[in-house]
């Protein structure tokens, strides 16, 4: 059973943040229905399958003028805050074209530089700011537990707003597992659906926040095989193992691509994240093993898709962008889909698309 | 009597600049009319209380998504530029806002580097270049001067577009000025009014421009008693004295925060502007002896109200904030209808508004 | 005749990008309508005419709050990024309010610090995401080709999206020269047009990119006479002497500028761009002998007017912005009217603006 809000605010930052996450998802909703989007584990199948077909149907009405000039009637009295922190490009794009494509106002904060902070004011003052001009705050930072942090203080007075957490630190980067499930989604709705795939992971396990985010969200599936595919170094870490295994989920763990990529009905590349080394440890770590090149085109199955969050180096041959398997220029622009979906859900105005 | 427009015009900016406020403040009005907000001595009674009934009253059209609509199709067909060199979270956003609220398209710049600054263009050929694409200038700017000397600068030339001051230098900052009168009257609504109340300014009271400029705007209500409560070396400038004696406004100063809080109506706290510091000289200053503290609260009146125009670093503890008597959270939601009322005033319509 | 787009299609960047202009013009068309507007020599006297009318139309609408919003609604379904990595004022202004008129949303990117090339991502990669969100890209980068480059990998791609260079290097500005004949085009409008004419352009003839987009356009008209006024060091390209004489158009240079100025009908004065510098060698240049003075005005033709690109140092005192002859500030306007209708242009939707 669920601790109780009233309870959990009585609890400091410290004992909150330490709460398992499952006690205090709570926190965060309105009778079971998403207030702040912060964690992939606010997502179950109902809430999933929901949003896809609400992001599917805008991206629809948005093809012709007559009807994205309506969408962009629906949310025309709010304001969004874009408070990105960390380097973004396409997260922080595909946000504002989301906010765009709903109508609303946006403002944008991209560096500390301009913000009061540099005047010595504390996070709880300058976040508490950004809500009393705003109707929603998307937040990407590169501490963990930050978006969450916002959200706990914003619950706590007359006048939150919802959070949406667009990446925080090597943690969590919920809207981003989101669109790559939907894009597993659309790829197999003639295959069964995502259900009894093999869905290989490839690269920075250790601190790739995608790879994590998107493996809780495949939970709400049956009978998925993971095959984590990494240098020794860069594994998933300790606590997805354990969550996989409360869970019975079926994994293996291997560093041998070439071998393990072939039975996968979709294979996930990702980037070397060396912007978390501490000591350019990533410098010594063979990284070449685990690059996808157009050789290896014919060892994976004819059905299989390829699939990267981006921006790649070199995990992926740019001649394989040619390849019918290659679905992460798709899976890109689905961001901005099913981001105008989840924030269509927090407004609570997906009824009227659906019926559209 | 008012020097004539057509004199001021001939003058250098220096002349110009060195002219008394009271004779010149024809140059940035047109028939008495606001046309540029540069100076808190630019509001009476009469206009203070016209600004004040517009922000209420978008305030409330602004609760329904119609009324909001509504209020965004006034000046759809303008553009406003932010410029904002100064670092500044919330009056940026407030000011963003509130065009965003009116319909105002808005273009930003918020450093320097991106401009043709860099390229040696003179201050001149800049700010007529942003006259030249948009149809509002708000500016922010650590020179004391700045928005004058724009507003000199474009009234001089064929199409001079309106300045709106968000804070230049340690001088002036009139819309936040206006916003804490705001808050002021709206706190002591049902308690008289403004007029009588004892208002105790508190902190670095040398370089606060908002205590600068809110003192100049009350000079528009009778019988305020003003309480100066600051360290020495931080003590009130001699022209807001000689200003207060000028017009006979009753003013004490003082160190002793603790005892002369006591008898206040309004406190108004702010933080030590070591920004301006010429040899790091604040950091000798004890400036703890000017904090709030929540063993305070059972010595000052029950109906005594608590501002600060943020950002605050310890000068307020946070758990004040919890207090019915703490305004500040509200004063600074404030800042976005107020400037909302004063963009509708320059741009006269007003009269749509009131009669909604 | 042209090589055929599909052969184009085939070429490697070095080899497209070393291809005679003339043979990839259709490259960036759809039926000799404009797709991507790159290079000056995209344009010709029907298109330059047709969107000069265009833009005088937008203007005239524009007066009144009804046709501007009216104009609004004409890509209120539509969105833009503007990339600009140059510092730019006025451009990225001029562009910014250009699509405020006719309703496009925007994005925006001054910055490489903020996006994903600082994580290794491939300029190819970084442009098509641009382009996955948005439906116009306007960029202004310090690098000759690179709006080219990023057109040319987008219209390989199944979803390729305009281009409008913004500038690029020292290479070509087209807008700019489009603005700058649309001022010509309006102050000769009752002395015959611009036929016949002689015009004079001042100053960093070498590496300033408006006086080399600017002549390409005029070969477009009769009879025009180039006098060509620099240092030696800062002469005209040799390109440009080899574009002139293959279209037998007639030139001069000359280091004499108060002797050559006298005969010309409009005098387009520069700034020296030592931005452009390789080794400070601008420096050692007297560039106060090709500086617009006020005992100048008294030597040119009565009916001559005086153009410059802005911004300015020293190249026209600002005692002479009074002069009816100084036509800069007019022509600064101008580039927001001419870029509207270049966008208008190029998504088609100005037949509705000429019959509005």
């Amino acid at each position: 059973m669920q601790t109780k809000s009233k309870d959990l605010k009585k609890l400091s930052w410290e004992e909150f943040y330490n709460t398992p996450l499952d006690k205090k998802l709570s926190y965060f909703a309105e009778n079971n229905h998403l207030f702040d989007c912060l964690f992939s584990q606010q997502f179950n199948r109902k809430n999933i399958d929901h949003i896809f077909s609400v992001a599917t149907k805008i991206r629809t009405i948005a093809k012709s003028k007559e009807g994205l000039d309506w969408l962009q009637t629906l949310l025309s009295h709010k304001r969004a805050m874009l408070y990105f922190i960390q380097p973004s490009t396409r997260t922080f794009l595909s946000f504002q074209s989301a906010c765009y494509i709903l109508g609303l106002k946006v403002s944008e904060i991209r560096s500390t530089s301009t913000s009061s902070e540099a005047k010595g004011e504390s996070l709880e003052d300058t976040v508490r700011t950004f809500s009393s001009y705003t109707d929603l705050l998307i937040m990407r930072h590169f501490e963990e537990g930050f978006a969450e942090k916002t959200a706990w203080l914003l619950n706590k007075t007359k006048r939150p707003v919802p959070i949406i957490n667009g990446g925080s630190g090597k943690d969590q980067h919920p809207t981003q597992a989101l669109l790559d499930l939907y894009t597993l989604n659309w790829a197999f709705n003639d295959k069964g659906g995502i259900d009894n795939k093999t869905i290989a992971m490839v690269g920075d396990l250790k601190r790739g926040r995608t790879v994590r985010s998107l493996t809780y969200l495949l939970k709400n599936y049956k009978n998925i095989k993971f095959v984590y595919i990494s240098p020794d170094y860069l594994r998933i870490g300790e606590d997805i193992k354990h969550f996989l295994k409360k869970h019975r989920m079926k994994y293996i763990e291997t560093d041998d691509m070439k071998k393990s990529i072939q039975d996968a009905d979709a294979i996930y590349m990702t980037r070397i994240q060396d912007e978390y080394d501490i000591n350019h440890e990533s410098k010594d770590i063979d990284y070449s093993k685990f690059h996808l090149k157009k050789e290896h085109l014919k060892l994976i199955k004819k059905n299989a898709i390829i699939m990267h969050p981006l921006p790649r180096r070199d995990e992926i041959e740019h001649s394989i962008d040619n390849d019918p398997r290659a679905m992460y220029w798709r899976q890109e622009r689905n961001g901005m889909w099913i981001r105008a979906a989840l924030i269509a859900h927090i407004f609570r105005i997906e009824g009227s698309i659906l019926y559209y």
